[in-house]
């Protein structure tokens, strides 16, 4: 029998090979796989569903991630996806597989971020299975979301010309991703003193304790404006935009200079000798939204605050590309997953 | 700080003891964590939510399960939550961590496996996540279903003198898992010929390649019969009568000479001297399902092809107990997931 790598499609590779013999037969499935979330229909709401594996030592470390974090963050993550879709979240269930070497305790700590978050964000938890695990802890988290019908927003809705906007600043949880892991080589093992972590909070966070944007379809929803494609950016600006332009096709432009990255980011990128523009387009985990909207709406969105206009859409036979600060035109590289993570 | 062995609770002791700090906030999440699926409100009809984590080494054996079957599998027993609840199922989202060994050909075969099942009930594939993993192969689905709210079948609504009812028979699925793992041990590196499973064929199909009961559901209904509780026997008929009397304040009788066993399970019982009424009552993954109706209905039920009735509901200060073919009254106990996988 043949043997072909997975290695040799690619995440993303992967899910389109196995997603494209899947057929769907049930008049509620209106969307499958291939957006944030799915979306069935509940005469006329809309259930939305998405869903979340995290595995120890592949998407968590946890050396450095603190357990009660981890609960807030796995919950964070799966919400984010509901309102990239412009919902809100309701419920969640959640699946554990734990190893002996987790006490009641440990779970109590990973339940209570976990609650925390449901509590912030009003989600309840309504079910899940806990099994025994012979290896790592394993977080499988389901979303159920709701909305209108007429609110709901895919990635396929693109135009030439829309704008190209982001919420918050990019690369941030990346950074701070880096500055963990160098901690826990310098830690490994020595003596050594406290890590200082001082003027690096912000870092920290945004790895440590993202937030999902539940304000931003809100704030999007007051001021009149209805994006036609949205995306979380979870495995990175440049790899997201790529996802609106393939499932929109259209192409597409970002500016370098437009992309908002903070103060700590740029600093940390320069301690590491890393590019921060590179840091801001692959790093992921940033949990900002990243959407379209008509060109007609170029006023009123880029004076609300936050949001930043970074690009604009063009027609596919353009690709999608980076214009960089000295106006040169590179294409972008949708490194975000693979890069990052093999 | 405290640590607290997980073992000192048992997984639904810790399941109890995690869930008791839930409170549900959302109108639309009507039920939650302890039933088959949790249940949330849309409009007068009602979704069903279950979640099911499945481990390797923990709950399948790459050795002799082919990756086929457990695609097939690791879709039904999502299913059988749903019929459990009196329901329909109509979408999953499947969730894969996927280590090296894995090729793309193995993750076929898991799919059509999948898509199989999907196809003969009639269920979706509307989403998921694909990471790779350290570790070993982790499938984690998430089934959501349908029911009219007068429809709904709970756990907690058995009443004294109810009858107790299960489908099929019992004990079948794990005499085929002793059977694979004596195989695979007795072909542990040795050069013996091919395995002799003549004669036990429905025993590995039990094991390999169950099937959720979708027709008892539909029976019930044609026969004008609604369950006052219903659960599927995942752990077996023993620990899930318990489930039900836990939540229905009520205790059991079973009766052992009426525990339906099929030939093939008794023989098999026989040549690993195992007692077959401890297989029928704690082998579980059997996904019948074990129902209570009202003692009215007894006529009707018993009438109906692959139904028995196993005994009654009793008043909570009875507890739950088996009567023995010689008439002993015993208390049963629930082995289920603790006895067998640990």
């Amino acid at each position: 029998m043949q043997r072909t790598e997975i290695a040799t499609l690619g995440e993303f590779g992967l899910i389109d090979h196995l997603a494209k013999e899947i057929k769907l037969t049930q008049p509620s499935s209106l969307k499958g796989v291939g957006d944030d979330a799915a979306v069935i229909d509940n005469a006329g709401k809309r259930t939305l569903v998405t869903t979340d594996l995290l595995l120890e030592g592949i998407h968590f470390d946890l050396t450095y991630v603190p357990l009660k974090h981890l609960g807030y963050k796995a919950a964070i993550v799966n919400f984010s996806d509901i309102y990239a879709m412009n919902g809100r979240p309701q419920q969640i269930t959640v699946s554990l597989g734990i190893s002996k070497r987790f006490s009641v305790e440990d779970l109590e700590l990973f339940y209570e971020g976990l609650m925390l978050a449901c509590e912030i964000y009003g989600v309840d938890i309504v079910g899940g299975d806990t099994t025994s695990s012979l290896t790592g802890f394993t977080i499988s988290i389901t979303c159920i979301g709701y909305a209108d019908e007429k609110d709901i927003v895919y990635r396929d809705g693109a135009k030439n010309t829309d704008l190209i906007c982001v919420s918050g600043d990019l690369g941030a949880a990346y950074m701070g991703l880096q500055l963990l892991e160098r901690e826990k080589s310098v830690f490994g093992g020595s003596n050594s003193p406290q890590p200082d972590f001082a003027g690096k909070e912000y870092l920290l966070e945004r790895q440590l304790k993202p937030e999902a944007r539940k304000d931003i379809p809100a704030l999007l929803a007051e001021n009149g404006i209805k994006p036609t494609a949205m995306i979380d950016v979870s495995d990175g600006v440049s790899s997201d935009i790529m996802h609106i332009c393939k499932q929109s096709d259209v192409g597409c432009v970002i500016y370098e200079e437009r992309l908002p990255v903070d103060y700590q980011t740029a600093m940390m990128a320069e301690t590491f000798s890393m590019n921060v523009t590179t840091v801001a387009l692959n790093g992921g985990e940033d949990y900002e939204l990243l959407f379209t909207v008509p060109l007609a709406d170029h006023e009123r969105v880029s004076s609300l605050p936050g949001i930043h206009v970074i690009g604009h859409i063009t027609k596919k036979e353009n690709g999608c590309n980076l214009i960089t600060r000295d106006g040169t035109e590179m294409e972008l590289k949708a490194q975000g997953w693979n890069h990052l993570r093999e």
